[in-house]
């Protein structure tokens, strides 16, 4: 879910009308633990805690149909809501899948992006449980998942002063995937970040478990995303330079450009990585289990402080504010 | 949901894909009552029913920007939803809301369509809990609600030989709205059935407490969607053709246009009237306490038969077998 990431003005008005109608008394043996602002709704049903998220894949939009094959396209539109139950630390339940399909589309084509939805929907347990279909000029693929998750979800105003900050995998991939697309070099670069992003479903439950405080995934970039949790929690950070993992496609692609590949790792979409906080003293267990029992590597990366403010450290020691390109203006 | 309803071949393939994916075992401590196939998904979460479904409005394919207004729209997409819970007898726990938004559409227009979103939200009382808003070309409006019912779902395979069946309302105003907007008549009948239909949420939930066996909401028409009724039961039915409430504005429509109010009423889509079916024992109960209790009309119209036929009886008794214009084929 993003209902802040792409309308700035006009996502301010939908929250304010959204405040009307998430106020109103829900009739239903239902609690509402969480309404719009994070990764997912949170709502309580009886000694169960479901996480629920959409989120619309659009052709020319996100997508660009002479990129992207089928099968990636199935996958990815799973994949980035299922991403969402990760940042939660739950796990799915199921899916609907709604579809706007051109009629030039061949049933061939179809089957194929099943196929990928499928291969997602297989890895990560998610049945697909109904949906929609129609007939559209643009391809438009909105899934929504739902989720639950044991005991409390990680939400992203959970973070404490004096946290470490870390993230999962390594950043900037997708970035550099759609770069050469865009630059009309799809072969310079290892597509795979871009066209199937992992959710970190298991991350996101070992994480929860072995006491993180915050999380969320990464959709927008770390330079965008990390002022979010951070507003959300009412605090600041120091993230250090160096420790900023940097995806290989990432660093192929910004060499041969001559670019700063971690400014373009902070400023990179679609990675699907997990930001996470957590106290000092789960660090030791969290930095040995995650990598051991999922096999994703995890960095740290910096830690919160009280002070709303946000710092990029050089290896020097040296902190400059955040202004990179991307990033979002920080205001509390 | 209606995954079976527009895509005629290609929903065979999804459904054979789905198929797949829905036999997936889920780990979550969630039972799927029902996955593709019915009004929602049924989920079993500890002690409570949970119904969940999706519907996606596009531009140019569901409605025109030229004829409907926004607040108007934002309604109807939250009550086409709203629509399916009903059917299941159940009621509202929260909406998500996924929009794709041309860049030309002001913050004014986009505020109207809140507006009618969140009139719809109140009357039914169903809070937005997230979603996601994107900029397109073309608008897209896809609804995802959670619902919860109260015992048994009412689900489309219940309806037994013998059992009658009943609509609520009147059939085809929705039609002769679209119609007079199509011959640029916008003026000549009541808007109202085509822009700002009426979640039958209170019908929906009394008819299940007073023992009906098998409901669906009516929106391709009662002649397309008896039918799925019928083979979800593996039953027939005798219709009387005297017996079909036909809308005041179909009348209007039809005196005007010379033509049949009946077979038009039958094939007019986006009614979202319910289609209930329920033994003779509690008819009475029904036809009493619905008008009573909510305020809609309810007309029996025919009964359900164990031989797979569907007939349409005249006043005379003189039987045809259906071949109505938008009738759907009956393969059972």
């Amino acid at each position: 879910m993003r209902l802040d990431a792409q309308l700035r003005g006009e996502s301010a008005l939908i929250e304010r009308i959204a405040r009307r109608t998430r106020d109103l008394p829900s009739l239903a043996p239902v609690t509402i633990v969480e309404g719009i602002g994070d990764d997912t709704a949170v709502l309580q049903v009886g000694n169960q805690t479901l996480l629920w998220t959409a989120d619309m894949l659009i052709e020319g939009v996100h997508f660009r149909l002479d990129w992207i094959d089928a099968r990636s396209l199935g996958w990815k539109s799973l994949a980035v809501n299922l991403s969402d139950i990760a940042a939660m630390g739950g796990e799915p339940i199921g899916a609907l899948l709604s579809l706007a399909l051109p009629p030039d589309h061949t049933a061939d084509w179809l089957d194929e992006l099943m196929t990928g939805f499928t291969e997602c929907a297989r890895a990560y347990r998610t049945p697909l449980l109904g949906g929609d279909t129609n007939r559209a000029e643009r391809m438009v693929i909105d899934v929504s998942v739902l989720g639950v998750v044991s005991g409390r979800p990680m939400l992203r105003r959970g973070a404490q002063a004096g946290d470490v900050i870390l993230v999962t995998g390594a950043l900037g991939g997708s970035r550099a995937g759609l770069e050469a697309l865009q630059a009309g070099k799809g072969g310079a670069v290892d597509l795979t970040p871009h066209f199937r992003p992992t959710p970190r479903l298991e991350v996101g439950s070992l994480a929860r478990a072995l006491g993180a405080t915050a999380m969320m995934d990464l959709s927008d970039g770390l330079a965008a995303d990390l002022p979010k949790l951070l507003r959300a929690s009412n605090k600041g950070a120091i993230i250090r330079r160096t420790a900023i993992p940097v995806h290989d496609a990432a660093l192929r692609w910004t060499q041969a450009h001559n670019l700063d590949p971690v400014a373009f790792a902070l400023a990179g979409g679609e990675d699907y990585e997990l930001l996470i906080t957590a106290p000092p003293a789960t660090i030791p267990t969290l930095l040995e289990q995650i990598p051991q029992q999922t096999g994703v590597p995890l960095s740290v990366i910096g830690e919160v402080i009280e002070a709303r403010e946000l710092w990029l450290e050089s290896s020097e020691g040296q902190r400059e504010s955040f202004a990179i390109s991307g990033w979002d203006h920080f205001t509390v």
